[in-house]
């Protein structure tokens, strides 16, 4: 049914949904589209960021006639309080996923449910981190440096240990603002504390908080989160998968992950394959077990495992819809709480796992690192178990399917990169190859794009229409999160495919490096991928990272990580895109400082640029790389 | 011009405020009763806790007709994320004050700024913690000291120290709730990241985790803030002083201290008293200078050394309408950004000093614990200077003030008992004989009250006529924050005064005991002392403390700390009276768990009444009181 030579475009997808909705109508279930329809129109001081809900003096919104709250607060101090409040939500979740995988490791032994995978790759942290190695047992080592990423969320004095990663500059530039992080909690606590009643109104001081905390997150929590799953599953190197909901298997017991911590779908997917698990499986009168997996827990086991992708935020309801979903297995973030009384409406098993993500409607199957194997092995055969009870009649798997490679790590970069590298003349491991093609035009420049779905733009149409723009301009994209399954979704991952869809530039460096044109560099924590890569390829250049011909861009973001990931990626001296607003038009200093030349701008040499319209935020990302080139005279 | 034989009523002190804002128009100044004014009606879904703005797909408003958010969440989840989050503010607000005092003491060395003043307190609290004092220098001590508590903020592993404070049952409580806190910032990063969109809609794993992070803050982060601040700048005793707008003088430097953390204000009263700013102050034409306080700042000075107060939340503005405010120096928390327009119409310097508290239209004078002797000697500096720029024809006065006798610490008020303990029989520092009181039916109960104004209840009237009511009824009060100002402007804390207004078993006591039968315990995040109160009148009395005849209330709060402390209260097992609605009615099943007989009642063997009519709640809480006698039979 598939017609691998072609793009999949955002109007199959739709008509793959509408065909879904209808199979939803017949069993009397609800929608995020329905949702969307008795929300509308939604309140405008919200959306502007002009109400403040901070304590119960109020609510108070600012009007013209009311422009101070009852304790004299303005909008600019209420707007920029919020968008404060925003950045913490965001960065405490990031991080405290990040501390989840930090106290796996702590878990992690020889011969048990998690072990080290990548034990160079802890080795060479350990040395960053001045933990001797030597002569030591690898667990001895996991566990120290497990102790000391803890650390990193509460030590009482200093900043983050990951920022001397970040070129010299960057940290100069960290400095002199003061927004280097100290310990990730402590930038939340104190994020809320700021924004408590009667603290912070004076906005510089809360947007440059609100970078703080987002650099918590990005080169501390969400870098834990990365660097230790890499460490405890291993390093992602490219692999083959397939994406879209054609994944899911007629004749197989479906199960789908989703949700943001590995620890979990890692383990589901061991027992998946588990020979038991797939005669029982078979004895139920399935052919097999299909894992596939949905946001960025489908990303995760993508990226090292080659399992296929089901769908982005957006897609969450539609695995269910085909009816063929024995279980949709969750651990946190971003899960529709919607799914509980949508899987009423079928045979489904919407299963939670998490005591920090509990949902009405679901069947909670706590899991914890210490009993993982034997709560995955429930969850796994809870699933079989249901496969009898599908309603034959209900199935309907659109048949939209493309391949994908995926795999992308830094680490994975820079092999790809060696593979271009006279290894006589030049050294090797490094991203200098890639910084030669952009200095010689043959690439033009990057574009990190991530983020959500929001039901604000066409689902999936920004981030593929918008890398469709970037790659016929000769503009390579890395992705992360449901920008990345967007693209895998479509078939921009696909290495024959895709690139004739390149502008000659890139086409030509996809076929002689051997990869697709857009590259999947893994889940929304792995954006601390991303500025590894900017600061290496800085050094490796011998340039500021603001100078890089590279913008980030989150067209269609919905949750309060992608802020505070946008806060760390402008911290970093990348320029960000956005096609949502972040709930801060209603405050024209707020948006100074996060959109002029002033505020973010002069502090870490960058800043957001906002636009809802599509075309013309490509035409933008498009001109700032331009510039970029011409500012470096290349 | 007092009639130091009455108490203040809130008619007169509503007189007092009419005649400042006359004043106030004179010079077209803005006050909060026109901003409640222009602010009213709120919004109705904030109001009821029933909009989300967690992400960008919203906001989302919950209607009959919209039952549910975009992402599916109902309004029991809307509302009861709403409301951890709002605690979280609270606990990250009061433990980041904390953390503070924890990095002052920190810094306290032989001859410095700051130093240990209370010796006997910091061996205590080491040999608590297992830390070695024998032989060893007191700073030696107090630095490590400092570092334990520091590490309660953020250690990966383990729970508060101080829970084991608790009496047994109340610690079994908590573990099998699973409610005992961690680290302090963790509990609030992962509140942050449980109301994350996709995460818990489970209200009864959110309130749950409400409970915990109020218990981080008045079991940990709280604790720290009263425990440390005692240690530097002495544990509160007995000490008379000074309430209400009359305390300003008028031929004096007038500094107000406003805010919650000491380490500054104690500095200012300080340099006040230095001789060459008396002589600076005389030089420009004053008799001297006064310093007096508002809201905790306030309370923490009049505590330790009876520094007059000059009014508690709502009457912040007044201090600069009387035209005879020299300087307004705040550091952090329930200061209204309004101060900055305001004193602009005055001469006033309104002086923040807080890197987490700047605010437009301020003169911000960067305070730190390494400078602190400079800093607070350049703004008690400016002040001076300031006097003569004072406008005469402006200064108004209200000669409104009354006696108080402050600083009831727990160790005060178990002196106070020893008192009256016959030491050749009986145990002394003991709260045996007060529970021997209630007991015996002298006293019938207690009332911890607490919190803030809010402009919803007429300012000040619940606090003083609930108290005068309770007072009535046998019943002695402790106090905080606040409420304690508002007693101690009406007289309710002049011991001569205030017995007169109590039935005869309280007036009894008082009299014996020497002691206002409303006890002054400091500032808000000193409620953790109601707490050892509480814990230790248990263990004395050997019930448990849901048995004692004690109940909190907070009849006029507005902060998200009032609600912070309303969790940790109520999870200690104390029954908690609230006045204002904290943005939960708009769910039946929120309401439930923390009003009904199941959730907290259940988990904490305490819940929550919410009553607007004042009247009633005072008559709900003095019943609450007689049931738990008879359930003692006593």
């Amino acid at each position: 049914m598939n017609d691998w030579d072609k793009l999949v475009t955002v109007e199959q997808m739709e008509e793959a949904t509408n065909a879904l909705l209808e199979t939803g109508k017949k069993v009397g279930a609800d929608s995020w589209q329905q949702r969307v329809k008795n929300q509308t129109p939604h309140c405008g001081f919200g959306e502007a960021g002009t109400c403040c809900r901070i304590c119960t003096m109020g609510p108070c919104r600012i009007t013209p006639k009311s422009p101070r709250g009852i304790c004299g607060c303005d909008v600019h101090g209420i707007v920029a309080r919020n968008y404060l409040r925003f950045t913490a939500g965001g960065a405490a979740t990031h991080s405290d996923h990040g501390r989840s995988i930090c106290h796996t490791l702590y878990q992690a032994k020889e011969g048990g449910a998690y072990q080290v995978k990548d034990a160079e790759k802890l080795t060479r942290i350990a040395h960053e981190w001045g933990i001797e190695t030597e002569g030591r047992d690898i667990y001895e080592v996991a566990h120290e440096v497990a102790e000391v990423a803890l650390m990193e969320y509460g030590k009482p004095f200093g900043v983050q240990r990951f920022l001397k990663r970040a070129p010299e500059h960057t940290q100069k530039l960290w400095h002199d603002a003061e927004i280097e992080p100290r310990a990730i909690d402590r930038e939340v606590s104190q994020s809320m504390h700021m924004t408590h009643m009667g603290c912070s109104s004076l906005p510089e001081a809360l947007i440059k908080q609100s970078l703080r905390a987002g650099l918590s997150d990005g080169w501390g929590g969400s870098m834990c989160g990365t660097e230790f799953s890499d460490v405890l599953f291993g390093t992602p190197k490219p692999v083959d998968t397939t994406a879209n909901i054609g994944v899911m298997e007629k004749d197989m017991v479906n199960i789908i992950v989703h949700g943001h911590d590995p620890s979990l779908s890692e383990m589901v997917v061991f027992y998946a394959n588990d020979p038991e698990m797939i005669a029982l499986a078979k004895e139920q009168g399935a052919k097999g077990i299909n894992v596939a997996g949905v946001c960025c827990t489908g990303n995760e086991v993508a990226m090292r495992k080659g399992i296929p992708m089901a769908g982005n935020f957006l897609q969450q309801e539609n695995v269910v819809l085909t009816g063929a979903c024995e279980a949709i297995v969750v651990d946190v973030q971003c899960i529709f709480p919607a799914l509980g009384p949508l899987s009423k409406c079928f045979h489904t098993k919407f299963i939670t796992t998490s005591p920090i993500a509990q949902m009405p409607d679901a069947e909670y199957m706590r899991f914890s690192e210490e009993t993982a194997a034997e709560n995955a092995k429930k969850i796994v055969r809870t699933a079989v178990l249901n496969f009898k009870n599908r309603d034959q009649s209900l199935v309907n798997i659109p048949q939209l399917k493309s391949k994908a490679r995926v795999g992308y790590s830094v680490e994975a970069i820079k092999k790809c990169l060696d593979g271009v590298t006279n290894s006589h003349v030049d050294e090797t491991g490094t991203l200098k190859p890639l910084a030669d093609c952009v200095k010689s035009g043959v690439l033009r420049g990057a574009v990190a794009m991530v983020g959500c779905n929001n039901p604000k733009v066409r689902p999936d149409y920004a981030h593929i229409e918008l890398m469709k723009k970037l790659l016929k301009n000769d503009i390579i994209v890395v992705v992360s999160g449901c920008s990345a399954q967007a693209a895998a979704k479509a078939g921009l991952m696909d290495p024959e495919l895709a690139p004739q869809y390149c502008g000659e530039g890139l086409k030509r460096v996809c076929k002689l490096v051997g990869i697709p044109p857009v590259l999947h560099m893994g889940s929304c924590v792995d954006i601390s991928r991303m500025m590894i890569l900017a600061a290496d390829l800085a050094k490796d250049w011998g340039i500021n990272i603001s100078q890089i011909p590279l913008v980030g861009c989150a067209p269609e973001w919905m949750s309060e990580k992608a802020v505070s990931i946008g806060n760390y990626v402008v911290a970093t001296g990348i320029d960000t895109y956005l096609g949502v607003d972040p709930y801060s038009k209603g405050s024209t200093e707020v948006t100074e400082l996060l959109q002029g030349e002033t505020g973010c701008k002069e502090w870490v040499e960058a800043h957001y640029i906002v636009d809802t319209d599509i075309e013309s935020l490509g035409d933008k990302m498009i001109a700032d790389i331009e510039a970029k080139r011409a500012a470096l005279a290349i």
